[in-house]
């Protein structure tokens, strides 16, 4: 069996894939391709360093746990996205993850939204994992044999993380008027980034069948946390939404301060040998 | 079968507890090995507070997951032994985790120590490691079957850990001027707290064959991390011992600021819905 052969076999969707063996495989996305994987990635990224800060600040020692897990899976999706992006221009997922400007991430702004307090955390848990879910699940059948077997194993782990935050809301909502209050003030201030995340950006219509148009999983994703508020006894926030634009370059203050903490290391040592 | 033989059937030294099953035991343990429980808690409590820091601010991808998931283990040891002491007093988990002062915490000095730059973070690692595996493999002998069977689970853990932190070390030592720079500086600050793992505290006469006389495990945990250090090519740092006294609730000034964070939460809202 040929090395192209064997590499094809290893990428079948529902086959997880490390990022080291992703490394090593033969198959090269093109510049869109590469782009649109990027964005997979820096959503991910950014949304672990964020789930991160809560290890040992949690309110009880369980959640400490399910929060770093949670952490933990966007970091195994990010290295995979970053390490397939990064072969279409020979770089390493840490050369993308540590050694790029802020306007270069192209990460949406509700993953860099402050923590706040915990029902504020739980608010943006919710949106993104139900966003994550419906996007994952559609793309195991991405014409990108990669970027399917990256979603299939991704999607098994985003069912956890949309579970543990449903049980969150509906515990927090119908819990005491003071978590009631919070859940919906959380909900408020995570709403005005729901809009972005269904943006059609040009970049889809350069990757054909390889990705997902965002506008699709709109209706979806309606559906799913009407379901949730329905049962929580919340109402859909009537706010604006916000600007947008993380998916080309353009982000809130919030990133800035990210990338410094999570790059402080390795550019203080650029090469070394860690 | 009755209650208690299903329980005793369940803790036998290999079979995985968690913390939900020793909450559940017919087990209690009595004061002094209730208190000897919280020391073995405490310290993997204080130790992974202190890693979860590395989540997005490590030198590579691989390591942010690495350093998380001994956080994680370090969560899990806390958790079961925290329980398990719990018991003796008809408390939680959490109760013992956010409701107790300072002064009750039973943790050593060395697990209390600043992360540093990573290399001081490793340092602590190799020697927190070492000691904890000569440790837990002698706790799977424990007369006390709950704690033979939390010691058997984490023993494989922290094996892995030892791994972790040997290759670290060998890898910064033996790296580049600055690396190797770095390595010696953090093992040098960290060698003052190696003593007190070893100090004979007069709980060790109350507890019987539950637990391990700390004195006993200098002399393979001094060859072993001679071993290292040989292959490293690092002298063993010539710095007096600390005072100590972490386990009689004497600790230094950076336990406070690590409860301060840990417990804000708990605190804030006791007997909250989360």
């Amino acid at each position: 069996m040929s090395e192209a052969n064997a590499s094809a076999t290893r990428i079948t969707p529902g086959n997880a894939l490390r990022p080291e063996d992703i490394a090593l495989l033969d198959t090269r996305p093109g510049d869109a391709v590469g782009q649109y994987a990027l964005g997979l990635g820096d959503d991910a990224l950014i949304l672990a360093q964020r789930l991160g800060w809560w290890i040992s600040r949690a309110p009880e020692l369980e959640e400490d746990v399910a929060l770093a897990n949670i952490a933990l899976d966007q970091i195994g999706h990010a290295r995979s996205f970053l390490t397939y992006a990064g072969r279409a221009w020979d770089r390493t997922e840490d050369d993308l993850a540590y050694f790029r400007r802020e306007p270069e991430f192209r990460s949406v702004h509700l993953v860099e939204q402050p923590n706040g307090d915990f029902a504020r955390t739980i608010a943006r848990q919710l949106v993104v994992s139900l966003y994550q879910w419906e996007l994952y699940s559609r793309l195991v059948d991405s014409t990108d044999a990669t970027i399917a077997a990256i979603a299939a194993k991704a999607v098994k782990e985003v069912d956890y993380h949309r579970d543990h935050s449903i049980q969150w809301v509906l515990r927090l909502a119908l819990g005491t008027d003071e978590s009631r209050r919070r859940m919906i003030a959380g909900l408020k201030l995570t709403w005005p980034y729901v809009d972005e995340l269904f943006a059609d950006h040009p970049l889809i219509d350069e990757v054909d069948g390889a990705g997902v148009r965002p506008s699709t999983l709109r209706a979806p994703f309606d559906a799913a946390i009407q379901a949730v508020l329905d049962e929580a006894d919340l109402e859909r926030p009537a706010v604006p939404g916000a600007v947008g634009g993380g998916r080309s370059g353009r982000h809130s203050e919030h990133l800035g301060y990210i990338l410094a903490e999570m790059q402080v290391l390795a550019r203080e040592h650029p090469g070394a040998s860690w």
